[in-house]
Protein backbone atom coordinates (compact mmCIF):
# COMPACT_ATOMS: atom_id res chain seq x y z
CA UNK A 1 0.00 0.00 0.00
CA UNK A 2 1.30 3.69 -0.98
CA UNK A 3 1.86 6.14 2.29
CA UNK A 4 -1.79 7.83 2.55
CA UNK A 5 -3.17 4.14 2.50
CA UNK A 6 -1.00 3.40 5.48
CA UNK A 7 -2.28 6.83 7.31
CA UNK A 8 -5.97 6.12 6.44
CA UNK A 9 -5.63 2.67 7.72
CA UNK A 10 -3.89 3.44 11.38
CA UNK A 11 -5.37 7.14 11.71
CA UNK A 12 -1.82 8.54 12.05
CA UNK A 13 -0.79 11.45 9.50
CA UNK A 14 1.51 11.47 6.94
CA UNK A 15 3.73 13.83 7.84
CA UNK A 16 3.86 11.91 11.62
CA UNK A 17 4.63 8.67 9.80
CA UNK A 18 7.82 10.28 8.12
CA UNK A 19 8.52 11.62 10.94
CA UNK A 20 8.92 8.15 12.46
CA UNK A 21 10.65 6.64 9.67
CA UNK A 22 13.67 9.76 10.22
CA UNK A 23 13.42 8.92 13.43
CA UNK A 24 14.32 5.26 13.14
CA UNK A 25 10.94 3.87 14.51
CA UNK A 26 9.18 2.40 11.38
CA UNK A 27 11.29 0.85 9.11
CA UNK A 28 11.19 2.67 5.73
CA UNK A 29 8.83 1.33 2.80
CA UNK A 30 9.74 -0.71 0.23
CA UNK A 31 10.99 1.55 -3.43
CA UNK A 32 8.68 0.92 -6.00
CA UNK A 33 9.60 4.37 -8.00
CA UNK A 34 12.31 7.11 -7.37
CA UNK A 35 9.81 8.83 -4.83
CA UNK A 36 7.71 5.94 -4.27
CA UNK A 37 7.72 3.35 -1.56
CA UNK A 38 5.13 0.98 -0.56
CA UNK A 39 4.03 -0.39 3.04
CA UNK A 40 2.84 -3.47 4.15
CA UNK A 41 0.66 -5.32 7.19
CA UNK A 42 4.26 -5.36 8.93
CA UNK A 43 3.98 -1.11 8.96
CA UNK A 44 0.68 -1.29 10.00
CA UNK A 45 1.19 -3.39 13.16
CA UNK A 46 4.68 -1.97 14.18
CA UNK A 47 2.31 1.89 13.70
CA UNK A 48 -0.27 0.92 15.67
CA UNK A 49 2.47 0.14 18.62
CA UNK A 50 4.07 3.30 18.42
CA UNK A 51 1.04 4.89 18.72
CA UNK A 52 -0.27 2.50 21.42
CA UNK A 53 3.27 3.04 23.45
CA UNK A 54 2.96 6.76 23.16
CA UNK A 55 -0.73 7.15 23.42
CA UNK A 56 -1.82 5.22 25.95
CA UNK A 57 1.58 3.91 27.51
CA UNK A 58 2.70 8.00 27.66
CA UNK A 59 6.00 7.59 26.31
CA UNK A 60 8.62 9.56 25.05
CA UNK A 61 9.81 8.88 21.36
CA UNK A 62 12.94 7.95 22.72
CA UNK A 63 11.68 5.52 24.91
CA UNK A 64 9.78 3.81 22.02
CA UNK A 65 13.32 3.75 20.40
CA UNK A 66 14.68 1.78 23.26
CA UNK A 67 11.79 -0.42 23.64
CA UNK A 68 11.78 -1.10 20.06
CA UNK A 69 15.60 -1.74 19.88
CA UNK A 70 14.63 -4.46 22.88
CA UNK A 71 11.93 -6.03 20.39
CA UNK A 72 13.93 -6.12 17.21
CA UNK A 73 16.49 -7.73 18.95
CA UNK A 74 16.52 -11.47 17.86
CA UNK A 75 17.73 -14.13 20.39
CA UNK A 76 18.64 -12.08 23.83
CA UNK A 77 16.90 -13.78 26.91
CA UNK A 78 13.47 -11.95 27.68
CA UNK A 79 14.66 -11.78 30.62
CA UNK A 80 17.13 -8.45 29.67
CA UNK A 81 15.22 -7.32 27.09
CA UNK A 82 12.26 -7.01 29.80
CA UNK A 83 14.63 -5.19 31.83
CA UNK A 84 15.65 -3.20 28.92
CA UNK A 85 12.14 -1.76 27.84
CA UNK A 86 11.20 -1.26 31.83
CA UNK A 87 14.17 1.04 31.84
CA UNK A 88 12.84 3.43 29.14
CA UNK A 89 9.64 3.41 31.11
CA UNK A 90 10.04 3.95 34.32
CA UNK A 91 10.44 7.55 35.77
CA UNK A 92 13.82 8.49 37.99
CA UNK A 93 13.63 11.32 39.52
CA UNK A 94 14.88 13.00 42.23
CA UNK A 95 14.48 12.67 46.36
CA UNK A 96 16.74 13.45 49.27
CA UNK A 97 19.15 11.18 49.89
CA UNK A 98 18.04 10.47 53.37
CA UNK A 99 14.20 9.51 51.79
CA UNK A 100 15.75 7.26 49.17
CA UNK A 101 18.01 5.34 51.52
CA UNK A 102 14.52 4.68 54.07
CA UNK A 103 12.48 3.60 50.77
CA UNK A 104 15.21 1.63 49.75
CA UNK A 105 15.11 -0.39 53.18
CA UNK A 106 11.03 -0.28 52.93
CA UNK A 107 11.40 -1.71 49.40
CA UNK A 108 13.61 -4.27 50.47
CA UNK A 109 11.59 -5.20 53.38
CA UNK A 110 8.46 -5.69 51.26
CA UNK A 111 10.58 -8.02 48.71
CA UNK A 112 12.26 -9.95 51.38
CA UNK A 113 8.67 -10.52 53.20
CA UNK A 114 7.14 -11.59 50.06
CA UNK A 115 9.98 -14.01 48.99
CA UNK A 116 10.48 -12.53 45.62
CA UNK A 117 13.69 -13.36 43.88
CA UNK A 118 14.47 -9.58 42.38
CA UNK A 119 17.46 -7.33 43.52
CA UNK A 120 18.30 -3.87 44.21
CA UNK A 121 19.93 -3.13 40.80
CA UNK A 122 16.11 -3.58 38.59
CA UNK A 123 15.20 -0.50 37.68
CA UNK A 124 11.47 -1.01 39.64
CA UNK A 125 13.11 -1.46 42.82
CA UNK A 126 14.27 2.17 42.63
CA UNK A 127 11.06 3.23 41.07
CA UNK A 128 8.91 1.64 43.61
CA UNK A 129 11.22 3.61 46.09
CA UNK A 130 11.12 7.17 44.49
CA UNK A 131 7.51 6.57 45.08
CA UNK A 132 7.80 5.78 48.18
CA UNK A 133 10.03 8.67 49.49
CA UNK A 134 7.51 11.40 47.54
CA UNK A 135 4.76 9.68 49.78
CA UNK A 136 6.39 10.07 52.63
CA UNK A 137 7.79 13.97 51.21
CA UNK A 138 4.17 15.00 51.13
CA UNK A 139 3.26 13.78 54.47
CA UNK A 140 1.60 10.65 53.57
CA UNK A 141 4.53 8.02 54.60
CA UNK A 142 1.36 5.87 56.56
CA UNK A 143 0.53 5.14 52.82
CA UNK A 144 3.21 1.88 53.51
CA UNK A 145 0.39 0.20 55.66
CA UNK A 146 -1.09 -0.70 52.84
CA UNK A 147 1.93 -2.21 50.35
CA UNK A 148 1.38 -5.71 51.03
CA UNK A 149 -2.05 -5.40 49.86
CA UNK A 150 -0.79 -3.65 46.70
CA UNK A 151 2.19 -6.80 46.32
CA UNK A 152 -0.53 -9.20 46.67
CA UNK A 153 -2.56 -7.44 44.07
CA UNK A 154 0.11 -7.16 42.21
CA UNK A 155 0.92 -11.23 42.02
CA UNK A 156 -2.35 -11.93 40.66
CA UNK A 157 -1.71 -9.88 38.01
CA UNK A 158 1.92 -10.83 37.14
CA UNK A 159 0.90 -14.53 37.01
CA UNK A 160 -2.24 -13.71 34.98
CA UNK A 161 0.39 -11.43 32.51
CA UNK A 162 2.78 -14.71 32.63
CA UNK A 163 -0.49 -17.69 32.01
CA UNK A 164 -1.80 -15.25 29.14
CA UNK A 165 2.05 -14.93 27.37
CA UNK A 166 2.51 -17.97 27.79
CA UNK A 167 -1.04 -19.16 26.05
CA UNK A 168 -0.92 -16.41 23.21
CA UNK A 169 2.66 -15.49 22.37
CA UNK A 170 4.36 -17.58 19.46
CA UNK A 171 7.93 -17.15 20.07
CA UNK A 172 8.60 -14.51 17.27
CA UNK A 173 6.50 -12.19 19.02
CA UNK A 174 7.35 -13.07 22.78
CA UNK A 175 9.24 -9.92 23.44
CA UNK A 176 6.86 -7.72 21.86
CA UNK A 177 4.27 -9.29 23.68
CA UNK A 178 5.93 -8.69 26.80
CA UNK A 179 6.30 -4.96 25.74
CA UNK A 180 2.71 -4.58 25.17
CA UNK A 181 1.22 -6.18 28.10
CA UNK A 182 3.74 -4.22 30.20
CA UNK A 183 3.06 -1.25 28.88
CA UNK A 184 -0.21 -0.78 28.31
CA UNK A 185 -1.45 -2.79 30.90
CA UNK A 186 -0.13 -0.55 33.21
CA UNK A 187 -3.01 1.93 31.30
CA UNK A 188 -5.28 -0.99 31.65
CA UNK A 189 -4.26 -1.11 35.75
CA UNK A 190 -4.71 2.67 36.28
CA UNK A 191 -8.06 2.70 34.83
CA UNK A 192 -9.67 -0.06 36.25
CA UNK A 193 -8.28 1.10 39.53
CA UNK A 194 -10.34 4.44 39.33
CA UNK A 195 -13.70 2.50 38.52
CA UNK A 196 -13.13 -0.01 41.08
CA UNK A 197 -12.85 3.37 43.58
CA UNK A 198 -15.89 4.45 42.64
CA UNK A 199 -17.79 0.93 43.62
CA UNK A 200 -15.66 0.96 46.86
CA UNK A 201 -16.50 4.56 47.63
CA UNK A 202 -19.99 3.90 46.76
CA UNK A 203 -20.08 1.19 49.35
CA UNK A 204 -17.98 3.60 51.99
CA UNK A 205 -19.42 6.71 51.50
CA UNK A 206 -23.25 5.81 50.48
CA UNK A 207 -23.86 3.36 53.29
CA UNK A 208 -26.62 0.39 52.52
CA UNK A 209 -29.56 2.56 52.11
CA UNK A 210 -28.60 4.06 48.74
CA UNK A 211 -26.83 1.00 47.52
CA UNK A 212 -30.05 -1.00 48.26
CA UNK A 213 -31.80 1.41 46.71
CA UNK A 214 -29.78 1.07 43.33
CA UNK A 215 -29.48 -1.98 40.90
CA UNK A 216 -26.29 -2.85 42.45
CA UNK A 217 -27.52 -4.59 45.33
CA UNK A 218 -25.82 -7.54 44.51
CA UNK A 219 -22.27 -6.54 44.29
CA UNK A 220 -20.72 -8.20 47.01
CA UNK A 221 -21.16 -11.62 45.40
CA UNK A 222 -19.36 -10.28 42.15
CA UNK A 223 -16.20 -11.80 42.67
CA UNK A 224 -16.14 -14.30 39.92
CA UNK A 225 -13.42 -16.49 39.73
CA UNK B 1 11.94 30.83 55.32
CA UNK B 2 13.36 32.94 52.56
CA UNK B 3 13.41 31.28 48.55
CA UNK B 4 16.91 30.11 49.25
CA UNK B 5 15.91 28.14 51.93
CA UNK B 6 12.53 26.65 50.44
CA UNK B 7 14.45 25.89 47.33
CA UNK B 8 17.41 23.94 49.52
CA UNK B 9 14.69 22.03 51.37
CA UNK B 10 12.74 20.59 48.67
CA UNK B 11 15.37 20.38 45.73
CA UNK B 12 13.57 22.60 43.71
CA UNK B 13 15.71 25.38 41.50
CA UNK B 14 14.31 28.70 42.39
CA UNK B 15 13.61 29.79 38.95
CA UNK B 16 10.94 26.64 39.20
CA UNK B 17 9.96 27.92 42.24
CA UNK B 18 9.45 31.21 40.97
CA UNK B 19 7.75 29.75 37.72
CA UNK B 20 5.23 27.19 39.61
CA UNK B 21 4.50 31.11 41.66
CA UNK B 22 3.84 32.63 38.44
CA UNK B 23 1.62 29.85 36.68
CA UNK B 24 -0.45 29.31 39.81
CA UNK B 25 0.48 26.21 41.25
CA UNK B 26 2.15 27.62 44.60
CA UNK B 27 0.68 30.21 46.79
CA UNK B 28 3.09 33.45 46.19
CA UNK B 29 5.22 34.28 49.69
CA UNK B 30 4.41 36.44 52.11
CA UNK B 31 6.02 39.89 51.57
CA UNK B 32 8.27 40.93 53.98
CA UNK B 33 10.17 44.09 51.55
CA UNK B 34 9.28 45.24 48.28
CA UNK B 35 11.34 42.49 46.69
CA UNK B 36 11.79 40.07 49.41
CA UNK B 37 8.80 37.29 50.60
CA UNK B 38 8.57 34.39 52.99
CA UNK B 39 7.89 30.92 52.89
CA UNK B 40 6.23 28.22 55.68
CA UNK B 41 6.25 24.72 55.78
CA UNK B 42 2.92 24.92 53.54
CA UNK B 43 4.78 26.08 50.59
CA UNK B 44 7.27 22.76 51.20
CA UNK B 45 4.47 20.45 51.42
CA UNK B 46 2.51 21.76 48.54
CA UNK B 47 6.21 21.87 46.24
CA UNK B 48 6.70 18.58 47.48
CA UNK B 49 2.95 17.44 46.21
CA UNK B 50 3.76 19.47 42.94
CA UNK B 51 6.96 17.73 42.17
CA UNK B 52 5.41 14.26 43.33
CA UNK B 53 2.61 14.82 40.81
CA UNK B 54 4.88 15.79 38.27
CA UNK B 55 7.91 13.49 38.29
CA UNK B 56 6.54 11.14 39.77
CA UNK B 57 2.32 10.83 38.56
CA UNK B 58 3.79 12.03 35.22
CA UNK B 59 1.25 14.79 35.16
CA UNK B 60 1.53 17.91 32.82
CA UNK B 61 1.66 21.50 34.39
CA UNK B 62 -1.66 21.97 33.60
CA UNK B 63 -2.73 19.38 34.67
CA UNK B 64 -1.24 19.47 38.27
CA UNK B 65 -3.25 23.23 38.26
CA UNK B 66 -6.51 21.35 37.34
CA UNK B 67 -5.57 18.70 40.25
CA UNK B 68 -4.71 21.35 42.56
CA UNK B 69 -7.43 23.40 41.93
CA UNK B 70 -10.07 20.52 42.98
CA UNK B 71 -7.33 19.96 46.30
CA UNK B 72 -8.23 23.36 47.01
CA UNK B 73 -12.13 23.80 46.01
CA UNK B 74 -13.65 23.20 50.59
CA UNK B 75 -17.11 21.82 50.83
CA UNK B 76 -17.06 19.71 47.04
CA UNK B 77 -18.08 16.26 47.76
CA UNK B 78 -15.47 13.94 47.46
CA UNK B 79 -16.75 11.56 44.12
CA UNK B 80 -17.09 15.23 41.97
CA UNK B 81 -13.48 16.07 42.78
CA UNK B 82 -11.92 12.96 42.53
CA UNK B 83 -13.62 12.76 39.37
CA UNK B 84 -11.77 15.81 38.43
CA UNK B 85 -8.61 15.06 38.95
CA UNK B 86 -9.41 11.73 37.21
CA UNK B 87 -9.76 14.03 33.90
CA UNK B 88 -6.97 15.60 34.71
CA UNK B 89 -5.20 12.40 34.72
CA UNK B 90 -6.32 9.78 32.44
CA UNK B 91 -5.11 10.02 29.09
CA UNK B 92 -7.60 10.31 26.16
CA UNK B 93 -6.30 9.14 22.75
CA UNK B 94 -7.27 8.43 19.45
CA UNK B 95 -9.08 4.84 18.46
CA UNK B 96 -10.60 3.91 15.19
CA UNK B 97 -14.44 4.23 15.85
CA UNK B 98 -15.11 0.77 15.32
CA UNK B 99 -12.35 -0.65 17.60
CA UNK B 100 -13.45 1.92 20.39
CA UNK B 101 -17.33 0.58 20.46
CA UNK B 102 -16.04 -3.05 20.43
CA UNK B 103 -14.13 -1.78 23.55
CA UNK B 104 -16.77 -0.26 25.09
CA UNK B 105 -18.67 -3.09 25.07
CA UNK B 106 -15.68 -4.89 26.98
CA UNK B 107 -15.88 -2.55 29.41
CA UNK B 108 -19.98 -2.36 30.08
CA UNK B 109 -19.68 -6.47 30.28
CA UNK B 110 -16.89 -6.54 32.56
CA UNK B 111 -18.38 -3.72 34.97
CA UNK B 112 -22.15 -5.38 34.46
CA UNK B 113 -19.82 -9.39 35.43
CA UNK B 114 -18.55 -7.51 38.63
CA UNK B 115 -21.39 -6.01 39.67
CA UNK B 116 -19.75 -2.23 40.16
CA UNK B 117 -21.76 0.86 40.29
CA UNK B 118 -20.66 3.49 37.58
CA UNK B 119 -21.49 4.50 34.10
CA UNK B 120 -19.94 5.03 30.79
CA UNK B 121 -19.91 8.98 31.72
CA UNK B 122 -16.43 8.13 34.09
CA UNK B 123 -13.56 9.40 32.30
CA UNK B 124 -11.70 6.19 33.27
CA UNK B 125 -14.43 4.20 31.34
CA UNK B 126 -13.28 5.19 28.07
CA UNK B 127 -9.69 5.34 29.48
CA UNK B 128 -9.62 1.34 29.95
CA UNK B 129 -11.83 1.17 26.75
CA UNK B 130 -8.83 3.11 24.55
CA UNK B 131 -6.20 0.81 26.24
CA UNK B 132 -8.44 -2.50 24.77
CA UNK B 133 -8.66 -0.71 21.66
CA UNK B 134 -5.15 -0.85 21.48
CA UNK B 135 -4.52 -4.01 22.51
CA UNK B 136 -6.45 -4.71 19.74
CA UNK B 137 -5.04 -2.80 17.22
CA UNK B 138 -2.02 -4.39 17.77
CA UNK B 139 -2.99 -7.64 17.37
CA UNK B 140 -3.29 -8.41 21.03
CA UNK B 141 -7.08 -8.53 21.79
CA UNK B 142 -6.59 -12.04 23.00
CA UNK B 143 -5.62 -9.70 26.31
CA UNK B 144 -9.24 -9.67 27.51
CA UNK B 145 -9.04 -13.14 28.40
CA UNK B 146 -7.31 -11.46 31.99
CA UNK B 147 -9.32 -8.98 32.32
CA UNK B 148 -11.53 -10.77 35.43
CA UNK B 149 -7.78 -11.24 36.83
CA UNK B 150 -7.37 -7.36 37.15
CA UNK B 151 -10.14 -6.37 37.82
CA UNK B 152 -10.20 -8.65 40.93
CA UNK B 153 -6.47 -7.18 41.90
CA UNK B 154 -8.27 -3.89 41.15
CA UNK B 155 -11.06 -4.31 43.90
CA UNK B 156 -8.52 -5.74 46.41
CA UNK B 157 -6.16 -2.36 45.77
CA UNK B 158 -9.15 -0.25 46.07
CA UNK B 159 -10.46 -1.40 49.11
CA UNK B 160 -6.92 -0.84 50.92
CA UNK B 161 -7.10 2.70 49.28
CA UNK B 162 -10.57 3.15 51.06
CA UNK B 163 -9.21 2.07 53.87
CA UNK B 164 -6.62 4.14 54.03
CA UNK B 165 -8.04 6.74 53.34
CA UNK B 166 -10.35 6.63 56.09
CA UNK B 167 -7.70 5.72 58.89
CA UNK B 168 -5.51 8.75 57.77
CA UNK B 169 -7.44 11.69 56.55
CA UNK B 170 -8.34 14.59 58.72
CA UNK B 171 -11.29 16.02 56.73
CA UNK B 172 -9.52 19.02 55.39
CA UNK B 173 -6.75 16.57 53.89
CA UNK B 174 -9.13 14.10 52.28
CA UNK B 175 -8.81 15.31 48.75
CA UNK B 176 -5.08 15.60 48.75
CA UNK B 177 -4.95 12.17 50.57
CA UNK B 178 -6.87 10.77 47.07
CA UNK B 179 -5.38 12.91 45.06
CA UNK B 180 -1.97 11.86 46.18
CA UNK B 181 -2.82 8.40 46.56
CA UNK B 182 -4.40 8.00 42.98
CA UNK B 183 -1.60 9.43 40.90
CA UNK B 184 0.73 8.23 43.15
CA UNK B 185 -0.45 4.84 43.58
CA UNK B 186 -0.06 4.27 39.97
CA UNK B 187 3.51 4.76 40.17
CA UNK B 188 3.69 1.98 43.16
CA UNK B 189 1.17 -0.25 41.17
CA UNK B 190 3.20 -0.19 38.08
CA UNK B 191 6.80 -0.39 39.77
CA UNK B 192 5.54 -3.27 42.04
CA UNK B 193 3.90 -5.22 38.87
CA UNK B 194 7.52 -5.13 37.43
CA UNK B 195 9.35 -6.48 40.07
CA UNK B 196 6.45 -9.45 40.42
CA UNK B 197 6.46 -10.55 36.84
CA UNK B 198 10.20 -10.51 37.89
CA UNK B 199 9.25 -13.44 40.41
CA UNK B 200 6.80 -14.98 37.90
CA UNK B 201 8.77 -15.10 35.07
CA UNK B 202 11.59 -16.75 37.66
CA UNK B 203 9.40 -19.25 38.80
CA UNK B 204 7.92 -20.08 34.83
CA UNK B 205 10.79 -19.63 32.48
CA UNK B 206 14.05 -20.84 35.28
CA UNK B 207 11.98 -23.79 36.19
CA UNK B 208 11.85 -25.66 39.74
CA UNK B 209 15.70 -26.73 39.61
CA UNK B 210 17.15 -23.17 39.17
CA UNK B 211 14.47 -21.95 41.45
CA UNK B 212 15.74 -24.35 44.67
CA UNK B 213 19.41 -23.57 43.80
CA UNK B 214 18.46 -20.21 44.59
CA UNK B 215 17.29 -18.91 48.36
CA UNK B 216 13.77 -18.44 47.31
CA UNK B 217 12.76 -21.66 47.35
CA UNK B 218 10.12 -21.21 50.12
CA UNK B 219 8.50 -18.59 47.78
CA UNK B 220 5.49 -20.39 47.00
CA UNK B 221 4.77 -19.68 50.56
CA UNK B 222 5.23 -15.91 50.74
CA UNK B 223 1.16 -15.24 50.33
CA UNK B 224 1.43 -14.04 53.47
CA UNK B 225 -0.21 -10.42 54.68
Amino acid sequence: MRIGELSRETGVAIPTIKYYVREGLLPAGRLTSPNQASYDDGHVRRLRLIRGLIDVGGLTVSAVREVLAAVDSPGEPVHEVLGAAQHAITPRPAATPEGMERARQSVAELIRHRGWRVGPDHPAFEALAVALATFRGVGRGEFEEILDDYAAACERVAAADLAWLGRNAEVDGMVECVVVGTVLGDAVLAAMRRLAHVEASARKFEGAAEGAAGEGAAAEGAGGR
